[in-house]
């Protein structure tokens, strides 16, 4: 055992920031832009780099088709899970009446597409609504899967507007999507830094998104902690959200709330901006860390989950960079893994 | 600074075990075993993976083309160079007559091919001889570097024989080889354990290769150290090899002599076992350690070797676990890398 933990963590710390040190000297902040999508091989190089790239000109029928009108006629009286929050932050840590921190999730409301569309256009002060449900909305991972029974979602009436894969991405990392999802908000909205166990494409439909990305050497500027759960609930439909702590797992997460003001980061930390208007697609890859915001009346934006290559040392790396190795370097491995905590996003 | 260096090489080797054996738990030992070559996209894809892959049916001219007679006529009086040795460890840690061990280079004998063979042919019980220069000798970088005025090598007259690349590792990677180069020796030939910045794909022309190989998460178990170098000198053409002492700089090498021995290893380390034989093709993927013996009258072998990408976090992580941010650990960095130590291989 070393004698204290202040020197396990100076030890780990001086590691770390020796390992994203080489990585920025090495790669820098640059990312690459694609005028056209690239084929699925020149796709394939790219996901072996693992940087983002900006893809210009992958064209999905969304883009062309998808005024609020389209989507109304369309989605009919399909109701569809809206996240409500007072301040646009679901999924994200905010204090609670007692002064706590909590990984917070919104209030999930259900309503029908003209619904939503006509609150987040006529309502500019109060609550913030927000589809975002990550599940598959467009298509499910029971979609893609042979031997499952449901592949339903609640926004599949829009199918026919966006492919379930990617054929570059699909033939590039040999298997299909574990999930598609459609993203429609407003400016209110943003999306808490974070990072995912996905290789990720992100087509903007309307408006535009301001992605903050840092690279998965860089977890450590992010200073991930284990919050208590809590989530936004409402007594009747028409009372105020309040902050309500749960019984769930504590939830590990960053403690950056502003990855956009430096002030709050290490020196080590490199963010990288990139804006996609409507029309761009970024390839976001496995690991790295986003923090996100949006302009725009409406912006919407669909995204092409696949799962990450479990084969290799990929899962490794990237546990070991977010500290999954760190309490076994003190020869005492039951610390590890934080065993209480839940892993989000 | 952590208050002892015990205390840090632990604290090292506790987070170095976690890594290769999450590593471990995820791949195991297998290898894939592909009955002809991939496409591109296909090695594109085991490229991302980055391990080992015997591959059969690739086929080149050499294998049908390669006897002893047609190399000698096809050489004629080029002269190519040969590295001998009393035991068949070129490139290997062996003990002087100080008793002190070093890292000892091979004397290097100019030939031509007849007297090769004939030598290795027919004197199996003095030096060891093997054509293992390593610097291109079929293929060098010049070659393949349009700025380069020269692109000759020894062995060039075998060309026709051997293509300069092999089309899908060319397009997966998106770049054309450092180098190629061609080895033939004898059962009496080995390659001590070390790993190269390069992908390899490593064809077997005649004979039998035996490859026991480690992942670079093992790098650990085969315990670099610094080693003083040497040469096998002789002080006339007949007289008997002698360990020779250097000026040059020490050399960062493995510990571990013989890691078929497997009592010289530790308890974390996997050795993964290929055989190749003649027409077997191995992709060796960048990092991975290799120990390599040969069988088999005459061993031909040919290999070509394409620069790591230095771009992503391959080379940060492949650095990492050769132990290259150890001693910035104890927060000083003053310490690092051994700056009086040269990389081999």
């Amino acid at each position: 055992m070393l004698s204290s933990q202040p020197e396990l963590d100076a030890c780990y710390s001086n590691m770390m920031r020796w390992i994203s040190d080489e990585y920025h000297g090495l790669n820098g902040s640059q990312y690459e832009v694609l005028e056209t999508p690239p084929s699925p091989l020149e796709f394939a190089r790219l996901v072996q780099i693992s940087r983002p790239v900006l893809i210009k000109g992958y064209k999905v029928p969304a883009q062309t088709l998808w005024s609020n009108n389209y989507l109304i006629e369309c989605m009919g009286d399909q109701k569809i899970s809206v996240a409500v929050t007072p301040d646009g932050r679901a999924d994200a840590i905010t204090a609670g009446q007692d002064g706590r921190e909590y990984f917070t999730e919104p209030h999930v409301q259900q309503m029908t597409m003209a619904e939503f569309l006509l609150k987040i256009s006529s309502d500019k002060k109060g609550d913030v609504l927000y589809v975002q449900t990550q599940n598959g909305n467009l298509y499910p991972s029971g979609y893609f899967d042979p031997s499952s029974r449901d592949g339903s979602s609640e926004c599949e009436k829009l199918r026919r507007d966006a492919p379930s894969e990617i054929s570059w991405c699909s033939e590039a990392l040999g298997r299909s999507p574990e999930a598609v999802n459609v993203w429609v908000g407003d400016s209110r909205s943003m999306t808490s830094v974070h990072s995912d166990p996905f290789e990720n494409i992100y087509t903007v439909v309307r408006g535009t998104k301001h992605f903050t990305l840092f690279p998965p050497t860089e977890a450590w500027c992010l200073k991930e902690r284990s919050y208590p759960h809590a989530t936004y609930t409402c007594d009747t439909p028409i009372s105020p959200l309040k902050l309500s702590p749960t019984n769930y797992p504590p939830v590990r997460w960053s403690s950056i709330i502003n990855p956009d003001d430096s002030t709050t980061l290490p020196s080590g930390a490199h963010p990288i901006h990139i804006t996609l208007h409507a029309g761009d697609t970024l390839y976001l890859p496995v690991g790295w860390w986003h923090y996100v915001r949006q302009s725009g009346d409406i912006t919407i934006a669909l995204n092409w989950w696949y799962d990450l290559q479990m084969r290799g040392a990929q899962w490794v790396w990237l546990s070991f960079l977010r500290g999954m190795g760190k309490d076994v370097m003190s020869g005492n491995p039951a610390q590890m893994n934080n065993a209480d905590t839940t892993e989000k996003g």
